[in-house]
């Protein structure tokens, strides 16, 4: 029998129950009191290194991640410093009530991996989960880490802000991109360039290659100077074109951000989490609100004219 | 000399100065304490009847818009039940900072409205309003109310989830699109088709119009019967050609939404703005608190393991 209990599950999980590990991403998935729970232990173990994959549908993420995996798992470590010999991997599609079948086809193509024992596969989905996939993801990652995960990969389907919001909760972020990406990328490029930390041209035997690598060269030119100028790699996953290289290129990537830089950017982003909770808990709060008595009687006064939503909401937030 | 004080401008606005006008849709863009008192005096007076257009960059949308301002001044009604010689149109791109120059073009287009007194055209940016552009158009719309406008068209550049979600709190909310939309549209389909009361094809000259409506339609299918089924109209707004159906179509729209529907229709987006509202003051707050010592110390805290972002929200929240 498998325990209900959390910090029994993070001491099962610890010693390798993959049941155990299952049992509380559903927890951080599910929200409520087991959340709470999960979240109190997850977040008291070290958080392991996380890389980020996003680009549009079809561009080849889980393909390149089942390469990764593999790559990772022979190298066993980035450059010697960390060792690992598990990898825990999270599937997230923010519009898959639209398309599962993205999903479902991802975790067929990594079933080689799904059998093995180093290797942990989730499709993250938000049950009730506050504040959504936004931080049910960070909590997932600390549930792996919890379970003595060292290395866990994100892969997030899309590139709008949700997605990049998702996918950039990482301590290194690839964009996955094709020749010719243009339009798919296109309306969020601002936020891709903001959080890209490698970009990789995927199928890169087919044309357009240069073109695509001259546009990113481009954009990033058009940036500004940072501190890091992102990688471009180009890769053939289906043919295990690239892998290695990247493989190098994330190495690379977390040296850079090792030591210092590593501690500031991973106070950034507790702090981005922090404030994410506490905007969700003040959404339920609102949302309490608005059922209440008081709040129909200004929506009343509004539409009567008598009131505008500035001095509406003033009362509200006044009467809590 | 231009008064400085709210109540004076609306009197100015109310018997027709365009630069009275002018300041009050500043103050609304600006924040502060005038656009509080703006918003005290521009709720008070009945809305105008908003009509919304968005759709990708390059669909048309000025040029429809043009066409539609000179058919609304014609015709002087949508049939006969509302009287109007005036009307207000608000520019919005919320993406203006990487593409001010459609909006700068637009105006530019719309010229022969800009020197004309029955049109007063004003491009929408948020100089430090709490709620950024979202809250800032629909109180720029009332701002139109309390100058006597009875008819405002607001056009969004983009489709993006910001995009719809400014158009949509329109009371007949038009979709530009053209032959061949595909992927511009691919990205928010969900929402384009939740917002929409009447679909356009623009640029109908072109190849692929039958192709573009069929799919319309498909979707429409799809999407499940709702009571009013979105129009689908094709234009060649640069020669005028279907401007005229199209009014029909938004009389035919506001016909439908007219008494209980309109009545209903507003108190739900008088509630979503009240939200909005609501959550901008707190995240004013959340802002505030972001700067104390406290915050700090929970980054800290959460950085160090003995916390988890949760306890940490609740502690900040309750310290309040």
């Amino acid at each position: 029998m498998i325990p209900r209990d959390p910090a029994e599950l993070v001491g099962l999980a610890r010693v390798g129950s993959r049941t155990a590990l299952a049992r509380l991403l559903t927890y951080v998935e599910s929200g409520g009191s087991a959340q709470l729970a999960t979240a109190a232990l997850a977040y008291a173990a070290p958080a392991p290194y996380v890389v980020g994959l996003t680009g549009p549908p079809g561009a080849g993420k889980s393909t390149l991640t089942d390469q990764l995996i593999t790559t990772a798992l022979k190298r066993g470590s980035f450059d010697g410093t960390a060792d690992f010999d598990e990898v825990g991997v999270l599937c997230v599609d923010p519009s898959s009530p639209f398309t599962g079948g993205a999903i479902l086809g991802d975790r067929i193509r990594m079933q080689d991996h799904a059998t093995n024992d180093h290797v942990f596969i989730r499709s993250m989905a938000t049950r009730g989960h506050l504040g959504g996939l936004s931080l049910a993801v960070p909590d997932a990652v600390r549930v792996f880490g919890a379970a003595n995960f060292r290395l866990v990969m994100v892969e997030t389907v899309g590139v709008g802000q949700m997605e990049v919001e998702i996918a950039s909760a990482a301590d290194t972020t690839i964009v996955v991109t094709n020749p010719g990406w243009g339009d798919a990328m296109q309306a969020n490029k601002a936020g891709l360039l903001e959080v890209a930390d490698i970009f990789v041209i995927n199928k890169a035997d087919r044309a357009g290659v240069r073109e695509t690598r001259r546009d990113l060269e481009q954009m990033l030119d058009l940036g500004g100077a940072k501190e890091w100028r992102p990688t471009i790699l180009e890769t053939v996953a289906t043919s295990d074109t690239g892998t290695e290289a990247l493989w190098d290129a994330i190495g690379d990537h977390r040296r850079f951000v090792s030591g210092a830089r590593l501690e500031e950017h991973r106070r950034r982003r507790m702090r981005a989490e922090l404030d994410k909770v506490i905007a969700a808990m003040v959404r339920a709060r609102i949302g309490e609100l608005a059922h209440g008595e008081s709040y129909e009687e200004q929506v009343s006064a509004l539409l009567a004219g008598s009131t505008d939503p500035y001095r509406a909401a003033q009362a509200l937030l006044d009467d809590q």
